[in-house]
């Protein structure tokens, strides 16, 4: 098989949505721009050996890598609306390719993303993904919104993907952890919904403060977060002691949590939301003036917000 | 410097046109999308030592990327709206970025065409970049679109790109072959000027035979072509024997020129394209009906239009 083989057997036999006029296989796709949205755009590498392990298995890849795509989009309040995958692959497996395609096309009809367009080459495994996604106009949800006196929330648990990154290889792998990791599911419902509820977020991939850094750094104020409040889950404080625990949860990342700011007007709404959706949405804090900076309310100190960086 | 000092140095500080309303630095870029247009995606990855040499220099690097995505915009009629760029390279060379960034910049700015996104990952060097275009509703030009009757045609010239890697590291380089190569023209006004003209049209990437070949198939035609009217430049001829030089321009890649169908009745307003624009428009044969090979109109026998391909 060569490339187009691959592309033709893997790539262009999706059934496509009636806004996508032109599919996978011309110079671009083309597609249908719905009336009064906006377009969300986001681009994410994964790179074998440091965003997976190289021994990571394809559908692993294939779900890391969208659910971190789409993880952008829910951040914004947008709805899934196309997808290109550039995969650079170091031979024309097809078993691995047959597995990947297979669960990035679950990927794609999970969240109603088509895959649109695509590209194949030659080199280290590594894929790049290039997520669309609409919002009415006037309805996406910056980093910059948040203001003094906002509620600081974050969904679900924090630090449970970091926990199996710490247990990858051993005899004793958290299940529940690991598929935390190896497929992460992205808010995009929580996110929709979160429209003209939330005047801010993001979402959590580099860690929880490294990611709520980002977003004070946006609204240039600062915030104070009670520890007491996060959220850990069982098989988390059983895997771990209580400090490290914290610690994953804090600055552990590949969560694809959404942390974001509120009014406190909105605190029944949220808690409704949290209901309806049986999804955890944890009120950590509060967002304050000056720096931005996290303090850890207990102490009065400022936490120490460094994530994962490369080239540090 | 890490990835958040590079990201912010060299890509977060270019002036966005009035649609984007939010550039980098969120979780997504938000657009507006304009009226009763339709959207064209498409992304290309370009790997060191395959799509360019180990040795290239960031400006070339950027050049061919941006040229080569460019060329699928040109290909459809569209018009540049705005790009993503994951770029992935070994380390946070502050040179190497610094040139990179600024080439990046030129050809944004050449073709108004905003970096609304982007994402630095460590790894090999590589680049994917996902442009966006737009086309008034129903006005790409598809590959699809070829009839029987149709004229064929080329824009510029063939094989001097594939002439420069030929040469690549020879004392004798041509400086007008290699920078063919190292500075590829994407013919967007030409695409844009097709709409309503061109039948089917493609851009040629992989090699003149290759790509018209694509055409062919999602046309369901096949093609007479006149070798005598293959367009080879001056540089070309002087390079290489004749029979060198005609293969480049048939297999040779990487002249990002279009290659288009067109009725015969619009034959003069191709002429006057042509000079409005100052482009050689050569009209090489004709669309036939049956299956989709290239017949070589002199010798009646089919051509072999295999290109470049990767796991092949």
């Amino acid at each position: 098989m060569d490339e187009f083989d691959i592309i033709r057997r893997y790539f262009l036999n999706a059934l496509m949505p009636e806004y996508v006029s032109t599919g996978p296989g011309d110079d671009c796709a083309v597609l249908t721009v719905p009336t009064d949205h906006s377009l969300c755009v986001s681009t994410d590498t994964l790179i074998s050996g440091t965003h997976f392990p190289h021994s990571a298995s394809p559908v692993v890849v294939a779900n890391r890598a969208f659910g971190a795509n789409f993880s952008d989009l829910a951040a914004m309040g947008a709805s899934p609306y196309g997808i290109t995958l550039a995969l650079t692959l170091p031979s024309g497996d097809e078993t691995w390719l047959d597995q990947f395609s297979v669960a990035s096309q679950a990927q794609a009809d999970a969240h109603q993303c088509p895959v649109v367009g695509g590209n194949l080459a030659k080199g280290d495994l590594s894929i790049t993904l290039t997520v669309m996604g609409t919002v009415p106009n006037g309805s996406a949800i910056l980093r910059s919104g948040a203001s003094q006196g906002d509620d600081v929330y974050v969904s679900g648990f924090l630090g449970d993907a970091a926990g199996a990154v710490r247990q990858l290889g051993s005899f004793n792998a958290n299940a529940q952890l690991l598929s935390r990791y190896e497929s992460p599911v992205p808010r995009l419902a929580l996110g929709i919904a979160l429209r003209g509820i939330a005047s801010a977020a993001i979402d959590i991939s580099d860690g929880f403060l490294a990611d709520l850094s980002h977003l004070l750094t946006s609204s240039r104020v600062g915030a104070v977060i009670d520890l007491n409040h996060l959220p850990l889950s069982l098989s988390l404080v059983e895997a771990f002691d209580k400090p490290a625990a914290i610690d994953l949860a804090l600055r552990g990342g590949d969560d694809y949590e959404l942390c974001f700011s509120a009014h406190p007007d909105h605190r029944q709404a949220i808690a409704e939301l949290a209901e309806v959706q049986g999804l955890r949405l944890s009120r950590l804090g509060e967002i304050v003036s000056g720096a931005p900076v996290v303090v850890n309310k207990a102490s009065g100190r400022e936490l120490d917000t460094l994530g994962y960086r490369h080239f540090s």
